[in-house]
């Protein structure tokens, strides 16, 4: 429904950018391609789009997550929005950027190969385009935080885990290394794990149990938070 | 520099929209406005405006403030943007939320004569346009977790305020009453206030001590943050 109301008033376009975070195990990854479309084609970028008329914002980072990764969003939060004037060197873009995260076992390789995407280190970040490293740094902010209110960085790990695995999730995060018998006492207080009757035997000869989310509890911490200090 | 490399994309109208907040010295306040434009003029809205080709997001945000209070933003967040597809009733527009906390005594009240604006009490806030009442919740969420860990709250106080006052403040904020000892002990452990060899004797008949900021403590703290519970 089009009416003249606002006839006068510039327009702009609108883009999201997303910052697709993922753990390999070890480090985490934020998901970068190389822009393929004019100004600065080749130079690397995060995954972003623009923002069409029959969809929402919310809903074009969502679109824009699934077509550059394969994934659907299961934690997508917005970061806020990025207007400065010159910041794209074609046109006039305002850009929203929202954060994902994701388990990368669920990456679709071959959309790598097409559209010359890769999951880049956090610490190796290269130089990117326009204001996304400003994006990443700010979305790492807000992930830091809410990691100590909220269990949604469960959603980098696979279904399955192991407690050294998740100690690495926070350290890499935190970019830190904790203490690990008071790690485990405080991530066991939250009562969100649940052990399973299985090894994983590839990182110790001893082997560390597998370990996965308690469904109920998970979906009460959302709602209730929690408060974590590491 | 505009080229036709997004040629074929859609452009929107992108907005501002301003939480206004200020203090009573017993209620929080947000300031509101009868729509002056069609669709649904008279009907209550927050402080808002369309995005200009020269400015950037923050800086419409900053002048929507000016030009609907007089006041100049000491203190402005962003809140986040807001893209639902029939969020304004009359096309599509992109909002770009920001809350600011300013002094109330720094208002210029000519202003609310010409453009029919009120401060409204967080507790009497009307029905509003579109999505502003949603805006306003997210921007307090916003404000009571950074009124925890960083000094920015103080914006919201006259030059020279007193004990009681202060804890007015953060009792509005957190709507819930503290204990008067216990919150001058954490307050002052902050090391924050500067106290003034002046009463103010309106409130009380023994008076109270005026504060004020110790200025160089307080950028101290913007940097490193602080964590203050209540």
């Amino acid at each position: 429904m089009t009416t003249a109301h606002y006839q006068g008033e510039d327009k702009f376009y609108v883009s999201v950018d997303c910052i697709i975070v993922g753990f390999t195990g070890k480090d985490l990854t934020v998901l970068l391609g190389k822009r393929e479309i004019e100004p600065d084609r080749g130079k690397w970028s995060l995954m972003g789009g623009f923002v069409k008329p029959r969809e929402s914002i919310n809903e074009a980072a969502a679109r824009v997550l699934t077509e550059s990764s394969g994934i659907h969003p299961l934690f997508m939060e917005q970061v806020g929005a990025y207007g400065d004037v010159s910041r794209d060197t074609a046109d006039r873009v305002i850009s929203v950027a929202y954060y994902s995260l994701v388990d990368m076992q669920s990456f679709k390789q071959e959309l790598a190969d097409e559209h010359h995407v890769a999951w880049t280190k956090l610490g190796e970040i290269p130089d990117l385009v326009s204001d996304h490293k400003k994006m990443i740094s700010d979305a790492f902010i807000r992930l830091k935080r809410i990691a100590t209110v909220q269990p949604v960085i469960f959603h980098l790990l696979p279904e399955k885990f192991t407690l050294p695995q998740l100690q690495h999730l926070y350290e890499a995060l935190y970019q830190t290394s904790l203490d690990k018998r008071n790690f485990r006492k405080k991530i066991h207080a939250l009562e969100l794990l649940k052990k399973l009757n299985e090894k994983d035997k590839k990182s110790s000869k001893r082997g560390a149990f597998y370990y996965c989310i308690h469904k109920e509890k998970y979906n009460q911490l959302v709602k209730t938070g929690f408060s974590l200090s590491l």
